[in-house]
């Protein structure tokens, strides 16, 4: 079904076959996730090739054929029998392997299935709800009398106790002055307030990702209902049809308001699904519209540098109903 | 220093300048890897552009000029005025961004900082040895009355706490039958005998990957001695000079003589650094040779397809000494 509807699309672009490396793309279509080398060739029979590391799990889970991947020459040979216009390769492919395909083929650069991607079906927001029941239940009974590090390694163990084979991207606890910088590493400096938290679970390949700052006092209260009221208008804007940078307005428009607008460091959200960041973005250069189905984070932050940063981070799925998929309470004393 | 090295090298193969995306190889001249996008101009005076997310730590950390990111064709601006040679990308580009470039500029793909990276200095190595040390002080009271799942969970919990920011790759523990499957993910399944566990940590952005299989029994103990064989033999060949596919050859060999040879079904091993995996590749594929200086994995293993795998995996720095740098006991008895 959804193979239909991609080779119909291919068609549309007149791409006779379309490779595909990137692994998120092949878990998409296939089922499968590879953790080596592997290619899918995708036109009427589709066929995967892996490494023989990966070769009797694919075979075990892919919904397609699988045969082994022996080289890039090899991969060419089928291909070369059946040209009939263009070779779809993804913009994520490596120039090196580009130069060898693009002596043998007239190639096109396509993104189709992230634009597939971006919209949801029913089985994927289970599985995105699922990553985000292992991250919400991994917050819980932590000891904060520690360092960022060992938050973190609370956490993730948690979260790979309950079957997350990492987490979906590096944990984020940042502590004191430290929570200004919105990527911080974390360190063995004692917990102190504010403490962002950014962490995230997989779940059968999908992503989780949300975030909590525990805060103290009035000064850190006030700069979080300002990240609050930021974030709940631009969850209230949300639903099928609206540009993607409009929803990034409303929230700058807030933080802009009450004077931190150069405190707002980055854009406002991103689709999360089988990568933590994918289509859409929601920041102004995006030209994307939104649309029913795609899981958003919504994600404003105040950062002021060498006293401290405060973002709020929830997950929504674009409905009608503008559905908020994390529930863990937005204000969170810190211990 | 390292700086005036590569700048020669660039030089020797008329590069006006070279762009670096790669965060390993942004992180190995400036000493500070971006967790955001990131480009490194190099030149006579290099430029490191960040995205404001990472530009206080970035200014903090690098050895070089940094600049904020604004675009891509910001930065073709200033290459623009000095264009006196090709452009230098790396392999790992995108075919989304060369083509961007392609239109202006003259371009060679190169891997001139992969092939230094090969070559580890004094203090890379004292960085190796710091990942080396969170794995191995992390493999101890350990729980094996648990799940796949929570072993690496109780493995991870140890490197996180002790200031890993993350295992260097995906911790592999599988049980029984699993085990022989190289790759395994974790499951929900308690363990049993044999019990193979693959993990690695950072310190300071370098990585350790080492294996241990806990064996039960008579048939695993034969299979682990054959392993153990084709290892040390393997070892005892490292020395600066020789092919790199000779010692695949040498491992190999040991396992072919006692039937195994289809019960193999990788490369012998792999350099490590930045990158859990990088140059150069010990297998029969492989044009490099040895160098001094260079770190080495050593992980031959036998699979027997339903029933067990066995791998044990060492790191070696190569010299005229052949130094083991991991040290944990290779035989273990599963509990």
């Amino acid at each position: 079904m959804k193979i239909d509807e991609i080779l119909q699309k291919m068609e549309q672009e007149d791409l006779f076959s379309l490779i595909i490396l990137k692994p998120e793309n092949i878990a998409y279509i296939t089922g499968f996730k590879p953790s080596s080398i592997s290619a899918l060739i995708l036109k009427e029979e589709p066929l995967l090739l892996c490494s023989k590391l990966d070769l009797d799990e694919a075979r075990d889970k892919s919904q397609v054929t699988v045969n082994e991947f022996i080289s890039l020459g090899e991969l060419k040979k089928p291909l070369l029998e059946t040209v009939q216009g263009k070779l779809g390769v993804e913009h994520s492919m490596t120039v090196g392997t580009y130069h060898q395909l693009c002596k043998d083929f007239q190639i096109k650069i396509t993104d189709i299935i992230e634009r597939f991607r971006a919209v949801k079906s029913s089985s994927e927001i289970i599985k995105i709800k699922g990553a985000i029941k292992i991250a919400e239940d991994s917050f819980k009974d932590l000891d904060f009398s520690v360092s960022e590090d060992n938050l973190a390694a609370q956490l993730e163990y948690n979260m790979r106790s309950a079957g997350s084979p990492r987490p979906s991207f590096e944990t984020i606890v940042a502590s004191g002055p430290r929570s200004s910088f919105p990527h911080a590493s974390t360190t063995s400096q004692k917990l102190k307030s504010p403490i962002m938290i950014d962490w995230g679970a997989l779940y059968q390949y999908y992503a989780s990702d949300m975030t909590r700052t525990l805060i103290q006092g009035k000064e850190e209260e006030e700069i979080l209902s300002i990240v609050l009221e930021a974030q709940q208008k631009a969850i209230d804007a949300i639903k099928p049809g609206v540009k993607a940078s409009y929803i990034d307005k409303v929230a700058r428009n807030v933080i802009e308001e009450y004077g931190y607008a150069d405190n707002f460091i980055h854009s406002t959200g991103h689709g999360v699904g089988l990568e933590v960041h994918e289509k859409p973005s929601l920041s102004f250069r995006s030209d994307e519209k939104l649309k029913k189905g795609m899981v958003l984070t919504v994600e404003p932050g105040i950062y002021v540098e060498g006293k401290f940063g405060i973002r709020i981070e929830d997950m929504v799925l674009v409905t009608n109903q503008r559905k908020v998929l994390t529930s863990k309470s937005r204000k969170i004393l810190a211990p």
